[in-house]
This record gives C-alpha cells, structure tokens and sequence, in this order.
C-alpha cells in the first residue's frame, strides 16, 4: 500500500459489506421491530460466518425504534465501543454504510452492524401523514421543520410532495405518465423474478397502471413504495479482516452525502421551497461520490435507486448522470433500467415492488449484485451504485466486486 | 510518521479541536434554538479563525430540535459531505467528538461543526418526565422503551432513577448526604470564579445544601442540574488541517463509548433493570479509552464529568478509575475534586452550576483547560477527561495540550 498524506484521508476499498440478512417482507409481521431487528442481524451476521460477540459497532437509522443497546441486549453483543445514527429515515442507510467506515477507520470499532426495522404497515404507516393539533403544535417554537406553513393547506404527506415535482417535470420537460409508468413496471419486472418480493405473483402493465387509482396527481397507486413490515441487516468490516469472512466480501468504494445550501425545514416538505423544486440533493452527491470513487456514471453497471415513489428514481437516473437534465422519462422509457438494459434498476423490485424497509433493502440487494447472485442478477456487473432517500440530504455508496 | 498496519486504525492526536462558541446561559433565552446554534457556531468558526464555507461536516445530538439542514440554510454552508447524529441526548457530545474524527480519518469531511442547542428552561424540559397517555401510548409496541413498567408507578423522571442509584450507594457504601453536598460545592465553587456561570454570583455552602428542598430521596435541590436555554458548538479538523489555525489546537487524544450487554431500554430506566444499579457503561468506556490514549487515571489532570446529578459525578469517579468503587463519597469530600485539589471537576461549573447544555459545554470547557485560559485553570493541566451522559451507553474523550 503507498503511504498517505496524513491529511489525505480516503476510504476507497478499505471497508467491506461482508453479511446481509432480511426477514421477510409483509403487511403485517406479527412481531415487534425488536425481533424484526435481531432476526435480521443474525441472519447478516450467520452470513458473514460472525457471531455477536465480534461485533463492537452499530449504527442505526434515526427513525428506527429499535435502540441500539435494545439490541446489544437482544443479540447478545459483549462489547460495544462504538454507536452512531444517521437519516432522516431513508438518508439513512448509505450514510449509515459511510458512518462505519469511519467508525471503523478511525480505530472506533472492527465490525459495525447496520439494521432498519420497520413495521411500517401494521403499525407506523409513512403515508398517512401528521396533521394533528399536537403535531402541528410541536412545529413552532424554531424546531425547524415548517410546517406550519405547509400542514394548514392540506400538503401533509411525501406523496403530496413528491406529486408536486412530478408535476413540475412535466411542465418543464414534457415528461409523461406512461414514462413514470415505465419506471413502475421495470421494478415489477424484477419483482416477478424475485421470490421475496411482496408484488413477486403480480405481473403489471401499462394499461394496468394506466388504468390505477390516481393518489396524488400525477402519481398513481404504482407510483408509490410498499408500506412493508420487515427488517434488513448489514455487517461491515476492514478489507484486511474481510479476508477470512464467508463469502466473498463487496469492496465499499465511496460513500457521499450532500446538502445544497438553501434546503431548509424538516425531512419532507423542503424542496418546494427552493427556487427549482426537481433539483435534489442527489446533485451534490453525485459529484463528491464520483471523485472519492475515481469513477463516473458510465462506468456504473447496476443500480439500487431509493424509489418512495418513481418519479424518485427519474430525478436521480438524472441526478446521478445517467442522462440529461429534463432526459429522465425518455431515459426510463427507451428500457435502459429494464432487465438486460444498459442500466438496470432496483434489480430486486425495489421499495415499489419487493418492500419498502427505507433504503436498507437496496443496500442488501447491491450486495447480492456484486456477489453474483441476484434474482435479477446483471451479468458481469462489477459495480454498483445505491443511493438513500432524496430529502433533504442526499446519501449513495457505491460498491465494488472483490 | 510510521507505517501503520492498515488494519491497525487508530486515531490517537490525529485530530483537534480548533474553535468553541457559546450562548450565554439563561431561564430564557427569548430566542429560537435555531438562533441559538447559529450564534454558538458562529462563535466557534470565528475562535477558529474559520468561516462557514470551511465547513464540510455536521454532527449532531439526536436530541437536538435543529437539524443539520437548517444550521447549513441559517449559516451559509456550502458544500456539505458529511452528516450524522449520536445520543441518546446528554450521551452525545463525546461520542459526537468521536464521529467528528472519524468523518475525518475516512475522508468524509475536513471540518467538522457540532453543536447542542436547547430551551431547556423556557421551552422544553427534561425534569419535568413524560407520563401522559400519548407518551405511555408510544412505548408499546416493541418500541423497547419498557417504559410501561414504570410511568404507572411514579418512575418518571431522570431524577427519579438517579436518586436510586443514589440510595442504593448509600446502602452498600456508607455514602453520605454530606458527600454528595461536597461535589454539589466544588462545581459552585467553579461557578463563583466563572462569570459565564448561572450561579456565578451564588455563594453555596454545606448547611444552606443540607437545608434545601429534598427533591426525590436522597438528592436535594442542588443534587440537580440547572435546566438551561443556551448553545454550545465546537470546530474540529484533523491535526494536520488544525496547524493554522488561529488558536492552539486541542488535540483529541482518544475517544469512547461502551455499552454493557444487559443495558436493555430507553435512555433513563434501563439501569434499574440491572443487577447492580451503581454499575455505569462508563467502566466499559475508560476501559477502552484509556487503552486507547496510552494514558490510565493518574495521568489525568482535571476532569469535566457529565452531572445531571451530583450522583453522577461520584459513580463516574469510581468507574474511571480515580477511586475505587465505593469510595467516590470520601474521594469527594476529601477535596480533591475541589478547586487546587489533585482532580479538580467541573471547571466551570459543570451543569450543577454553569448551566445544562446536556454535556456540550463540558467540552468547551475541557478546550479552555487545554488552552491555558478557563475561570478555573488547572496549572499546568496537559491533559482532560470529558465524559457524556452515563445512560444507556456511556462515552468519554481525553483531550490534550498540544
């Protein structure tokens, strides 16, 4: 290894993902966020050929409910020296895979584990917004989130305003709802070859989506993630002490995150705030993730898009360089991020069609690209990028085969 | 430099602390949060002789109404890498040291900002529990909070569990109400020469301790914090970076956090479920940061020790080592963790007396120190503990003179 500057810090390939682990997907789990959280990690850990007691970190998702020593507890882990969190919600997961190469490369800990545990059907919908008096009143007071502003006249949820930047891309470049479509159907394409997937049995067309409820103009019933009960789990480790894990470990090439200057308020409503309310904080990311990686979107093989909704994944297939600004319906619609396109997407079904465990399934099933052993696996795939929730901080890991 | 081993991270002094910023410390601040963390952070970037386009990273308290979105639109950063979050609450100033560098060693960020901002008296305060049927309502469910097992029976505050912990040390050691009372006095002591102290003008001695509202049993009126509206941030870069900077930099010799295998819970009942109530993370902390500094106890030269409650401060005398276990109440009362003694505590006046910015002007204080200029110097003080909030995991960091 050459020597660095001691002011020249890089983790490029340093750290690996070295187990993954899911429950399975449902609308109803039937058991706590605890037991969904601890099944997962034994189960990444079961993967990694580790056992509990070699992990010393963890870093969970600000939204989980599940605390970290709750699973200290659960797993039965004997030492921790190192925890940390990181979102809102879907920011998270990326950025929790970049918050353990540090912990790791600053000597805070060897193993960190990562879960998300939600049951975010059966119990705490994402969807159905907050509106009430205690809400509304828990935003005054300078915390922040302004939504006072936004509440009152009836923008209460992520769907209202991810509709409104759909609505806006269509004014400004044209895009159709047959190209939001397209994107609907490439997930569920992937989810009909996924067995784990919730929407596996379900085969969709565009007649089918055409013909769906309409939720949000323009975002239809399609056009919205899963609301999933479920839990997802990660193992990262040094590159050096990855050598002896189980399966072959997947390289972390480079974290990001990213924040434009003038994105302020809470986690949802922010954007239509900004002068251009289709420019993400994916933007900003892309451009630092692709310096740390020494790679740019042309030599990116497969991608995991965090899709809440898919004009989620349209803003980002620009964001991230894959085409121009304003391109991204035609991109989506020529069949690019279809299965054995250029650039295929979301190859487990993604948050629309296999489950929506906020970001943490997209990092599982980059894993599996780059072992090779996906259900919708990309041949030859070397590379993968996953990206976390738009707003309002960006976050993306690419990942490397080993 | 040596070669180091690239499984052998460390991160012994590759950092420092360049700038520190404070509100002043009032009941009522009569200002936003926002506002709060925006002057306290500014204040630290112009110590630092830095402006907030230098700044590339952002670590928070979970507990914290600000976000990292808002502090970057209310400042005017403009190019954000790195964000991230760790607590629970007074737990995280320390371990937010710790994520500082290890965004930094992991090439994630160059310059890290972190702050706490609270209307911790005129708006929202800790003391005053959480029982009502919405907050009893949102512990089930597996959430892991259990705090059903003990809001319906009058277990409701930090307090509350702290005067348990309280009485069972005076049970298995003979500790006494005086002995509490002399560390309630050494931190107003402090407070007296420390005029940014609440208690600055506020003589205490023990017979006015002895005569004051028994609050929960054993600890008194001035067994307690003081809930505070004010603002703390803190600048950090790598070593490197920190050579010019305006000030002398504080190098972080080490940091930590620990968690034991049966702390199961949310942040302030989950001690009461252990076996020995008197047995903090923070021995599984200065395990591992003293291990990691290359320094034990008898190396430490003055010590800001998080004191929600003056029984804090004496299990965290025994669990890093100054005394043994049982022994923190004649350890204090023999003076010292007193003004001139051989371990002065709490140089400004610690949360007893200063004010309760949940563990973050402790660390500003602990800069002070290693900078030669506090209201309480120890002379030819080279190094300073600073340890965060005790429950559910504990976390610490050894600063250093550079």
């Amino acid at each position: 290894m050459p020597a660095r500057q001691t002011d020249d810090f890089g983790h490029q390939d340093r750290c690996a993902i070295v187990g993954i682990g899911s429950t399975e997907f449902s609308r109803n789990s039937e058991r706590s966020v605890l037991t969904l959280a601890t099944e997962a990690s034994a189960a990444a850990l079961a993967d990694a050929g580790l056992s509990p007691k070699d992990v010393d970190g963890i870093v969970r998702c600000d939204h989980d409910h599940v605390t970290h020593n709750d699973l200290v507890c659960s797993l039965g882990i004997a030492n921790l020296t190192y925890q940390g969190q990181v979102g809102p919600g879907g920011v998270g997961p990326c950025a929790m895979v970049g918050q353990a190469v540090a912990a790791i490369l600053s000597g805070q800990a060897t193993t960190v584990l990562l879960y998300r545990s939600l049951n975010g059907r059966s119990e705490v919908r994402f969807g159905s917004g907050t509106a009430s008096a205690r809400d509304a009143a828990v935003t005054v007071g300078g915390q922040g989130t302004y939504d006072e502003f936004f509440l009152p006249f009836g923008l209460m949820t992520a769907g209202q305003t991810f509709s409104i930047m759909a609505q806006r891309h269509m004014i400004e470049y044209g895009t159709t709802c047959e190209q939001l479509g397209s994107i609907a159907i490439a997930c569920r394409e992937q989810a009909n070859a996924n067995p784990a997937a919730q929407m596996h049995s379900k085969p969709l067309d565009m007649q089918t989506y055409l013909a769906s409820r309409m939720i949000s103009t323009p975002l239809r019933l399609y056009d919205y993630c899963l609301e999933t009960d479920g839990a997802c789990a990660v193992v990262v480790t040094s590159t050096d002490r990855a050598s002896d894990t189980r399966k072959s470990p997947v390289l972390i090439r480079a974290v990001a995150q990213g924040c434009p200057p003038d994105m302020r308020g809470g986690m949802m409503f922010p954007i239509v705030m900004r002068d251009s309310i289709t420019d993400l904080p994916a933007y900003s990311v892309a451009s630092t993730l692709y310096a740390r990686a020494g790679l740019g979107p042309d030599e990116i093989d497969v991608a995991q898009l965090y899709d809440c909704f898919s004009i989620s994944i349209l803003l980002q297939l620009e964001a991230y360089g894959f085409c121009e600004k304003g391109e991204g319906g035609p991109f989506a619609e020529s069949g690019a991020i279809h299965r054995g396109g250029a650039l295929p997407i979301n190859t487990g079904g993604g948050h629309l069609s296999e489950g929506y465990i906020h970001g943490m399934n997209h990092v599982v099933e980059g894993v599996r690209q780059m072992r090779g052993d996906s259900s919708g696996q990309v041949p030859h795939a070397e590379t993968c990028l996953v990206t976390g929730g738009p707003l309002p901080t960006g976050s993306a890991v690419i990942l490397r085969k080993s």
